[in-house]
């Protein structure tokens, strides 16, 4: 397995990002990409390629981080009204880097961004049985 | 400003909830218009209206929490393939219960699910000009 992504080369000051914070632990800068202006990216410094990799200790310092940085994103000149994070896990859920990092996307109003799906609405003996089996791959 | 939501009557037991995970801090239970089958949220018990009111160290926990959710509901019977974690803060975020909840969302190949919006390729200039007013923000 390659470890090698644009994120470790960021982390190790080979690649070019433009940071907001930095830790001993985690490091904070703009995606290249933006949905919205002002679209931050926060990694753990240790590669991690997914959730399960993330040592638990990182993963809430990344939240913390992103809760730090939803507040400055309202104080800057972005001036947002609201902030979504996201976090895609694996291939199917549209994780393209294979490096832990969590979204942080300023919102105001008109601004495109958002969710694409359809609610459902199952019956509670549905939801109990799910929830059931989950409880169990959680114990094991 | 009335601190009532339904999450605050599943935390306090008046209200039904299909749960997966409970300790003194954090409660999880399984959404009741899903996304898709086995999409889950994750609370604080202590009600907390936005990130901003959230104290970190539970905010921690949420993502924690969403972590080892990740890795169960791959191993439920849900046998989802990928996880996105989700999480709205404000009304233009799409926030419409003022309780903090973090969505753990299963991914399977064409679940319809995603994000909606378009990526954008800003020059460097602009990304450093708005990273350093974020620095300034946090560091205010």
């Amino acid at each position: 397995m390659d470890p090698y992504t644009v994120f470790g080369e960021i982390v190790a000051g080979r690649a070019p990002a433009s940071k907001v914070y930095e830790d001993a632990d985690v490091l904070a800068f703009m995606d290249i990409r933006p949905f919205t202006p002002g679209h931050l990216l926060v990694i753990p410094k240790v590669a991690a390629r997914s959730l399960a990799e993330l040592d638990p200790e990182v993963g809430g310092k990344l939240f913390q981080v992103g809760q730090r940085l939803a507040a400055a994103l309202r104080g800057s000149v972005i001036g947002c009204d609201g902030v979504n994070l996201f976090l895609a896990d694996g291939v199917t859920a549209g994780q393209e880097v294979f490096h832990v990092h969590l979204h942080v996307i300023p919102r105001t109003a008109g601004d495109g961004f958002g969710l694409r799906g359809r609610p459902t609405h199952p019956q509670r003996a549905d939801l109990d049985y799910l929830a059931g089996s989950i409880r169990g791959a959680l114990d094991s």
